[in-house]
């Protein structure tokens, strides 16, 4: 189902990492007022809170009209150098027009 | 809607903070093996990575048959010493049986 949506969109995805938060900021909110309805955040492991802040500065200072449609939190496994697997949280942010 | 539940549950909700994550861990898992088939993860700030970590160890290694209900995101306005007021996000993730 995500995997659908992905394919038939594949811009509309906004990966959240070490860059300042207004950074994210301004690049969700040039996708919503470039046309695109329907925006997703992903994070993982600590950038989750800031994809959050992310959601919510968008939602409350640039793009009002922006709405949080879903929100799905996983756990993705992440293999090592020497083959060593670690388990990292991640979160998905479904913003919708 | 949510403070209804509260006052119906007021035990039913764990508070992310600084302690190590497994202590919340235990926390939400015990809760979940006490009988109580509701529990809300609530977090603020940069908590809110932590209490993903949270729901996502418990129900993959503690509490299986505990899935996601709901996740709901919100800005809360804190006011500092001095008045001035400042804005963190907040997070609460709604675990059922």
């Amino acid at each position: 189902m995500a995997k659908a949506k992905e394919a038939e969109k594949p811009d509309n995805t906004v990966y959240i990492g070490k860059k300042p938060t207004m950074n994210y900021v301004l690049a969700v909110a040039t996708q919503a007022n470039s046309g695109v309805n329907e925006i997703v955040i992903k994070a993982r492991g600590k950038s989750i809170s800031k994809a959050v802040d992310v959601a919510e500065i968008v939602r409350n200072r640039f793009v009002q009209d922006l709405n949080v449609d879903d929100i799905k939190i996983t756990t993705e496994v992440l293999e090592g150098e020497e083959g060593r697997e670690s388990n990292v949280s991640s979160i998905e942010i479904f913003l919708k027009k």
